[in-house]
């Protein structure tokens, strides 16, 4: 009872720190954006929290965690309002506010394939949608005891598959749908850098994400039982270390500069490779993840630059591809005492065989699959239901979304030929 | 015994989110203003924190919990040093540390009305006298458990009226005894937008705050018995979305563009709101109180700003209006079993009738209206003693407050004909 | 074993809120330096924190809290890994977490003497060398049982010295082998203010860092019992007030305005000097030692300033002379009570003598030598292996470290005469 308590405690702790992530996201984004878009990408962070909330409050819960249809979708608890009290396990209230708040988290990674050019309105719609059919099956697939998917033994600790993958593949959709952005592709077919405005802001968001993150991987314990979570708090903090100093060096090597972006999603890449693996694998194994993260996403970059897909804000790096590489690492590095206390079997590092590996490697593909063919189909149906275009005029886009969107610049005393109202 | 020691490590941490949502001040009210007040607003939210911090410790606890004189104000445990070990209940020196966040957060707020052109001076002499009458005073009446409006049966669980409503009167009378900023009404009576200068900084500010309200409302439990704080966060989380969300609405329907400013400050409003009540009702009803929230805050931004009211800030309407709307709300929607699980009565929608509504309401009365009057005749004693001008001159207000104030920009490298010292 | 449980879970936040600090310094050190070299700056801490918890993790842990050699140096338990159950103490795992955070904070308070004009190639080398034989030595040293100064009984509750002392000492020695920055003094011995570019980073870096000291300090207690850390957060709150409210009112006094970067440092005077007695002090006492921090590291700014040592990010005076002054403070301030709690004797002021006194002044003298002399002796091997100048070049440095190091400004729209690429 006692214990319950104190794992009561935790697990919001945990969801407070994963709504904190969305902190690191506000700075994030607007910080490798331009600044004509920054009011608009700061502010859209806000509604999107909001927009989650309310989307999962009246179904998204109940379609990830009410009684199962199946193994694929749930059908019951619309419109959460459980205050019971914990009898023996979690409290009802506790649960579902650490659950929204990942919810708010795929969503916001989805943003990434909007940015700097989708209407806000489109945006918004596909919000909602992305909210209700596209987040919750697939945590109802993996997450829910009686999802299809959970019930093979899949290995998704704090969501790699679920919330990182889902997120970047809907990014991935979206992307493709809108197309680049104008000026990043020449008509050559040569590409430009459009630089991020504020390195301070991606910086300091990329810490804020760390911080968070411990809130989402060692919180995904929901108890603290044995202390357990520390030791998923380090492998954490070792992979995402790891993932920074590999990104570093690689694009050091590879460039003859150090670039400070790339080793920023070296670290986010560490971060998000280890959510799914972090309580299966030794510390060691940790660093190698992290490593290989951070290896990754320095190259998933450059390729899908080369691959005309534009992604702003590497969402499709970040969270899609080391979000692969990182459920299916515990395929090959869980080790038997580990994965036992966790319900999987050991990786093939350890004798386990294929087996983990096959159950990781098939989740990730028909998780991302999924959530990118049901993203696809919903902004097409925007598409029509907007009668047109996703996308801003490409006035508007040169004008930049602060003004388009909202009528007022994000920053309106630095906008050049653009004085603001500075009083007197 | 154990359960103490928990409770304590719940209440320190909420102690700290409350102390971190002074970052989201600092960023709210710098974004909201212009660059050139930039390093006199941010700077003095840190030393607003100080001093708030030594007069609670001198006396203000003291006038707040110390022994009552006639449920009115306190008059023992003038500078606190209480180290005893906790007997059953928190431990005094946690129970301190809570409170004196509390006693900042509502100096800070108060500061809204004396943005853009105060003098420094004038603010120093008010934060010390606010942090020892004003703000003390109503605690007691309404926190004290032998305070006035207290033995009444208040409902007002982590704040609406005793710390956002006294702020936002204390706002309130210094911008009416400031007068509204140069350069925001014209002389033909018309009104410009002194858009605030960075919304990055904002909407940042926005989602710390949120974070740091968890520790606010859930914190305010002071014990986790059954978990009811998660039921405590799940209300406020609700709440905020919503008023996020339907200000976003309302606005984009008004004014056909969804402004970002009034969207953050919808978020803040529902967040307001729910502080009062989120232990007494249900989450729907945690929804709809959100939403009036955030509907509300619309029309009193513009209502202000329609009454010659300059509130820089948006404290007024956010932490008054709101408040009020709060700390009423719990009048209509407090269910019976919640309503007595924290030693009150049942809403007028759930049959209580008039009596907790009626309480509420006049609870709202006197604390603003004391709070009101109390930091009118401090403004009013201040002005005489510093011989003449609570405010900056002209010349000063046009040339900004870093100057004026501090002798440096807080942006050296962005100001327009000042370089700043950039080396060689 | 419940109290097991959750002196865990209050450790591991404690080392999330000191990780939170590397956030307020990316804010403060970025904002107190030029536009030029601001992503450098942000993003050299992360990569500051990936290298410290690599190194740590895979020899800084074996040296300082491995069996000892003499009381000198750890010698075991290289490649951390126990993932072990607590055993009646904290989990292994929890424990490493804590410190290797403490580890990171002292490497990038080393930064300050760097920065702005040393190349990333030199302060990376620097950072593995520093986080292998100079930081963990000296926590071998203090707060290994074996140690030799923690046999004598050295007071350091949360490292003042281990941590503030020996990051500054290291900038220190920084500072003077790279020489002053362009433009910081003339030829005629004058000297230039270098301003910081952005207050609101600064303000909000050192509330960051305020927030985040809760862990470092009430986090130190690594357990709850007897609720003792509320006791230790309400002294380290006290403390930061008392030094922000004094160096506001000092240097006011003395410049005729009150500087906000002097403020700020004030704060964190109070933070750092407070860390080594804030276990051992009543609360009046951390007022004074806050208000005496405050006003020390006014006159010491100066003084560096008048000695020719460029401290840019002003690490020498706030965690240096700040962090001595907290060491000697407990030997002059611990009330008998706490200090025997704490293993420790009275101060002066109680009747204790000279005896820990002596022993405080003591191991501030040797600890602070070895750091100082051990960086400089890396330094000038670093020196040697790069073959030549630990400095950009002159151009480099007019030009930014942004451009030198990185290849891209950290505000590409902001830079004057470079548009950055702002698309179509």
């Amino acid at each position: 009872m006692e214990m319950v308590l104190v794992d009561n405690l935790w697990v919001v702790i945990a969801g407070i720190l994963v709504l904190l992530m969305q902190g690191g996201f506000i700075l994030l984004e607007a910080g490798s954006t331009r600044m004509k878009n920054a009011g608009h990408i700061a502010g859209k962070t806000i509604f999107t929290v909001g927009i989650a909330t309310l989307v999962y409050w009246a179904a998204g819960w109940a379609i990830a965690y009410g009684d199962s249809v199946g193994g694929f979708f749930g059908s019951s608890q619309f419109f959460y309002g459980d205050a019971s009290a914990p009898d023996g396990g979690l409290s009802p209230s506790v649960d579902f506010y650490f659950q929204v708040m990942f919810a708010a988290i795929a969503l916001t990674i989805a943003f990434g394939g909007f940015a700097e050019r989708a209407k806000l309105s489109v945006y918004i719609l596909f919000a909602v949608l992305f909210s209700l059919f596209v987040y919750p099956i697939v945590s109802h697939w993996v997450w829910n005891d009686a999802g299809w998917i959970a019930t093979m033994g899949k290995q998704d600790f704090a969501g790699s598959t679920v919330v990182h993958l889902t997120g970047a593949m809907a990014a991935l959709a979206a992307t493709i749908i809108l197309k680049p952005r104008l000026g990043k592709y020449n008509k050559d077919g040569s590409m430009n850098e459009i630089a991020g405005h504020n390195q301070v802001y991606t910086a300091l968001g990329v810490l804020i994400l760390w911080v968070g993150w411990f809130g989402f991987n060692a919180g995904s314990t929901v108890a603290l039982e044995d202390g357990f979570f520390g030791f998923v708090a380090l492998n954490t903090q070792l992979a995402a270390a790891a993932g920074a100093v590999a990104a570093l060096f690689m694009i050091w090597a590879l460039n003859g500069k150090s670039d400070i972006p790339t080793m920023l999603n070296g670290a986010l890449a560490g971060l998000v490779a280890i959510t799914a693996s972090c309580a299966f694998v030794a510390p060691w194994a940790a660093v190698i993840i992290g490593i290989i993260g951070g290896l990754i996403v320095v190259f998933s970059m450059k390729a899908l630059d080369r691959a005309r897909i534009d992604d702003p804000i590497f969402a499709i790096s970040v969270h899609g591809i080391a979000g692969i590489w990182g459920t299916i690492s515990t395929g090959f590095f869980a080790t038997p005492e580990l994965a036992a206390l966790n319900g999987g079997s050991a990786g093939l590092f350890y004798g386990g065989g294929f087996g983990q590996l096959g159950v990781q490697v098939l989740s990730v593909v028909v998780c991302g699959l999924f959530a990118f063919v049901a993203s696809y189909l919903l902004l097409t149906i925007i598409k029509a239901v907007v009668g047109g275009s996703l996308r801003v005029s490409e006035e508007e886009e040169i004008l930049g979304l602060d003004m388009s969107e909202h009528g007022s610049y994000g920053y309106p005393e630095n906008m050049p030929g653009k004085e603001g109202t500075k009083g007197a």
